[in-house]
């Protein structure tokens, strides 16, 4: 079936694979001697190159933000109603970079990845990453595109805190930053969960230590126990409540202790779409960078402190009903911004979906994006050269 | 190393298992042919039998609330703090019975047991169980000691809902009925939650569908994650973070997936302990129970129909930080009750640990339930006969 592609949709993109050939200095002490980023980018970089916004992905997501692939693709990228000419982040004004995080799998260099020492694909060798190397690794790209400073950074969850990371490591690359549902660091209970989901995958035992890319079978049970488990924290209380009920899928109770109420059904659905599309190994390291974020540790603990020298002006949204990150998680990156007199913007966004609000269509949220957004480009002067 | 047993306790119990040699007609339609009951009491049953207090268990509970079962005990029941002469539940006033659930692990009939009719194990083959089917055998047991009315029935959790049970299914028989940290029925997200546990049971391969008893490895690695899950849902994302807070266990990111942050220690042990004394398949029991449990569901969902015809008077307690049972959830019972003219003490507690808040020795909880108590033993004239 042919997809009928919208006239305000970026339309038909091509991922771009750049090879990486100068070693990565991690934050752990390793090294990768050299790496890929896939990357996509939607509108123009304009002459001057002060129109660029680099997008920065969540833990299940990639570079593919907006379009479509091809014509016969199902679906287009995972914000694009937020992105093309028109759009909240419109194309017309700005061009928009998103690259996969190393350690992913869809096409960056990760876990699933041929390591050229062994000529196995790296597995448990992939090196634990942080936000930091990503956050490096992204200024790489955007020097290699001739970019020397940022119009934006934006992120949601994930992305958020590499947006912050962004403001705290090239304070004069980055004019605004876009923090949206996301939090200063994980709390104990976020850590908590991410320990089960590592635990889940770790003890299937086609997890095999890590190496299960040349055996007939993955840890798909354990990565899917992991997504079943991350997927009912994403969803506030209410929204399942909403969707789904108590409602049985044959009307009355079954005394077994097969998929009998809805909502099982839709956890079961949910972790098999997902297995099929991410690597296990991934999840891991994507669950571990989360864990440690945390800017203010090498700061006595202040945030304050920790965003003291950031030049740029914030953008932080939260979500009413995510209570993986509760507004007031929000409101501890806001604070210590006003302390250390910063200019930021903050939405507190009413919205039953819990922490996935922030990939939804929310009216309020988006002209909120959009209004920040319209304000950034009248500021920077940016716009699109003719064509 | 012995015991030194506080003057205050019910000192040294025994348990009693007893045999139920009558089927059981089961909600699912099952029969069990016969079972044993284990159960405990503390106090002495007056003359006229009017000061019997059951209590009901929560999930991982069993029939041993109160005392010692030798001195070399390291540990009194679970809720021995409660339970003694002077105690919140007096044994200087009533006589209090608490039996293991059918399909539990530490003594009644469960699928650990032997099926008679195979010489082996149930395993799978044990019927499924419901709040209603406990009751039951509840009041089976309360039959074969001869006492006819309970002055009360007391249970926090998914003891609370076989209080309500007691209350709606036995009228006549139910004096005043304390429902503890509990809810009228199961949201989507506890569903979704429990869901999550028996997925991570069944798909060890250890479980080998429920048959695990003869052979040589259990289901460990899915039941520590069942356990580790549930864990972080009776604590506070708070006193998660009072406890623990970001704590390392070395001090530093060790840049692996080995147990680094404390709570990831925590969860291991508190998992690692439970299956050494628990049973997967009455987990996955458990959790059923809990999810099938909806009085309302035969009155039109009408929590106040399925309620009008109660007699007994109730107390009804629940605890701010409870987030797997929001006060919100005790409301709704509380609200029914009101509805239907029914009597009804309520308290909200002020207390930070989250839903195992009803465990806890919390002096506002435990002055109020004293406190009902004392009134109950009035109203009734209840008093222990002098020995």
């Amino acid at each position: 079936m042919t997809q009928e592609i919208p006239a305000d949709s970026v339309g038909i993109v091509t991922p771009i694979s750049q090879l990486f050939d100068e070693p990565l200095q991690l934050k752990s002490g390793k090294v990768l001697k050299s790496y890929n980023l896939m990357y996509e980018t939607y509108g123009k970089l304009n002459s001057d190159k002060s129109n660029a916004v680099l997008i920065c992905h969540a833990l299940s997501g990639d570079h593919h933000v907006a379009g479509y692939h091809s014509h016969n693709d199902k679906k287009p990228g995972w914000w694009d109603s937020f992105i093309g000419p028109g759009r909240v982040i419109d194309t017309n004004k700005f061009f928009i970079i998103c690259s996969n995080n190393i350690g992913g799998c869809s096409g960056s260099t990760g876990p699933s990845s041929i390591n050229p020492d062994k000529g196995q694909p790296y597995g448990p060798d992939f090196p634990v990453v942080t936000i930091e190397d990503w956050v490096k690794s992204q200024a790489l790209l955007i020097d290699s595109l001739g970019i020397d400073t940022l119009a934006a950074v934006i992120g949601g969850s994930m992305g958020g805190m590499q947006a912050m990371q962004w403001a705290i490591d090239y304070p004069h690359r980055v004019k605004n930053c876009a923090v949206i549902a996301a939090a200063p660091k994980l709390s104990t209970q976020n850590i908590a969960f991410n320990e089960v989901a590592r635990k889940a995958i770790m003890s299937d035992p086609n997890f095999a230590d890590g190496r299960y890319y040349n055996k007939g079978e993955k840890p798909n049970q354990g990565l899917m126990l992991a997504r079943m488990l991350g997927h009912i924290t994403y969803l506030s209380d209410e929204a399942l409540k909403d969707k789904f009920g108590r409602d049985l899928r044959e009307g009355e109770f079954k005394f077994h202790f097969d998929t009998e109420f809805e909502i099982e059904n839709y956890l079961k659905y949910q972790g098999e779409k997902f297995v099929g599309n991410f690597d296990a190994n991934t999840y891991l390291l994507m669950t571990k960078a989360l864990d440690y974020f945390d800017p203010a540790r090498l700061y006595d603990d202040d945030l304050g402190k920790a965003l003291s020298h950031v030049t740029c002006d914030f953008f932080v949204a939260s979500f009413t009903s995510d209570w993986r990150f509760d507004p007031k998680r929000s409101m501890e990156i806001v604070k210590a911004l006003i302390d250390e007199n910063k200019n930021v913007s903050y939405m507190e966004i009413e919205a039953p979906h819990g922490h996935d609000g922030f990939l939804m269509d929310v009216p309020v949220y988006m002209n909120g994006l959009r209004s920040y957004l319209d304000r950034v480009a009248a500021k920077l002067g940016v716009k699109q050269d003719a064509c």
